[in-house]
């Protein structure tokens, strides 16, 4: 174990050392909002510590939002999910879905900067998320299972969320009227991320942003740049992986597995 | 209180009998889907019922899903959420989003219809709530409140989702590996409807969607044509208002008023 756990150090520190492939996935409107200005300053800082940065600029690209059949070309599959994996097979998905899978198979880590817009990611990175993550390539469907929940095609990458909120953080912790922030991206960092076998990081959450004053951007520019150096180091959330005894066959969690008082998505994070 | 029960059961009825709006919001790129088929089954219903239906079917009308400024008009507002506001104060809102907003005035009750992709809406639907409910329409910022959560401009209108998961229910039951699928559906039915002041009726889930026989299909027509003719008699999930006095200055809920053992979303449900 002793061994083990130097071994995983010296591979993190090279990781480091020679630098991540970083992918940054950013949605917002405006180039001048706060998102975008926070997702300029991550990208400079990843860059200055030697990591190598490709950035979808999913406003910047027109991107699609709407996953359609025109994504797939000349399949026959009636069902709509099936159908994206016979094309992902087939090699038949639209360009623009193939050149993101590639990024992200490309990526040690991916961030995604967005403005939270009623209580989840803007329709165009749903978007993302819709197409990108097709049948076959990141989820099995139809009898054929595939890994998933810390296991997957993007099993070894690390991911975190930057997030914008408008509302003030109280009403967003464990008793605010809005949900606690952590349930709210429970779907997005459980039930995409780490569904796809991703590291889900603690996400970097920014309250209170509208007519955000130039001081208290100077905290959180600076609070940014230190997350984003810490990025090949952090954490991850210890949500429990499919595979490893806590659920039994029906994907139900082990009674007694849990922590005490726990309930709701919160089962699913280990002590 | 007697006199108000019994006035309150006499609208009711006065709604029940003369018929209600019905908006119908559908999300699905395959008219023959699961999903399509469940709509047109409702819509069957509610019309047989008296109802007045109007369907709103996103594919069909090439909804466009990605927020902009192109929305707008225009607007001098540099913040995009203020400006959206700015725009619908204006009438400067592009038309597609007024003839929404408009439908959902004209509606006594709303249903939305589209399957669970990646544990939320698909795209296009998000991008009908986040082009549609405008800032100083459906919501306040930047100092300017507007009631919510209970109460706002859609207050007195009745919501309800029907959702195709292509997984299993123990998946998605209280100790489910995907989370609880009210917990799952909570940002949308609280942050979304509640927010906007509709009640919310208890969702409509099928499970386990992925080649659907026919018998289990008439099944589940079966029950959402029952599910439909109880729409006006539903009782509403009991979310508690922001303004009943549960909630204090911060917007946390009072300690006590809990549920004994109640935490998380779970909180802002009263018994």
């Amino acid at each position: 174990m002793a061994e083990y756990l130097f071994l995983r150090t010296l591979l993190r520190r090279d990781v480091t050392k020679a630098g991540m492939n970083v992918l940054v996935v950013y949605a917002h409107p405006k180039p001048d909002s706060l998102t975008g200005a926070l997702k300029d300053v991550a990208v400079r800082q990843l860059r200055a510590d030697g990591h190598e940065v490709r950035i979808t600029d999913l406003y910047a690209m027109g991107w699609k939002a709407a996953a359609d059949t025109d994504d797939f070309g000349p399949v026959a599959e009636p069902n709509f999910m099936l159908a994206s994996g016979v094309a992902y097979r087939a090699g038949t998905l639209s360009p623009d879905i193939r050149a993101e899978q590639e990024k992200l198979l490309w990526a040690d880590a991916v961030v995604l900067h967005f403005p939270l817009w009623w209580f989840g990611m803007p329709a165009i990175m749903k978007g993302w998320v819709d197409r990108v993550l097709t049948c076959d390539f990141a989820y099995g469907a139809g009898g054929k299972a595939l890994p998933r929940y810390g296991a997957g095609v993007l099993a070894g990458r690390r991911a975190m969320l930057v997030v914008s909120v408008g509302g003030k953080q109280p009403s967003y912790s464990d008793r605010g009227i809005n949900g606690p922030v952590d349930d709210l991206l429970f779907p997005i960092h459980h039930g995409i991320l780490y569904y796809t076998g991703m590291d889900v990081l603690p996400p970097f959450v920014v309250h209170d942003t509208i007519r955000l004053g130039a001081e208290r951007f100077d905290d959180v520019a600076h609070e940014l740049r230190r997350r984003m150096s810490e990025l090949p180091e952090l954490e991850p959330i210890r949500y429990r992986p499919q595979g490893g005894g806590d659920y039994d066959r029906s994907l139900r969690l082990v009674p007694g597995r849990e922590e005490r008082g726990a309930s709701g998505f919160a089962l699913h994070v280990a002590s």
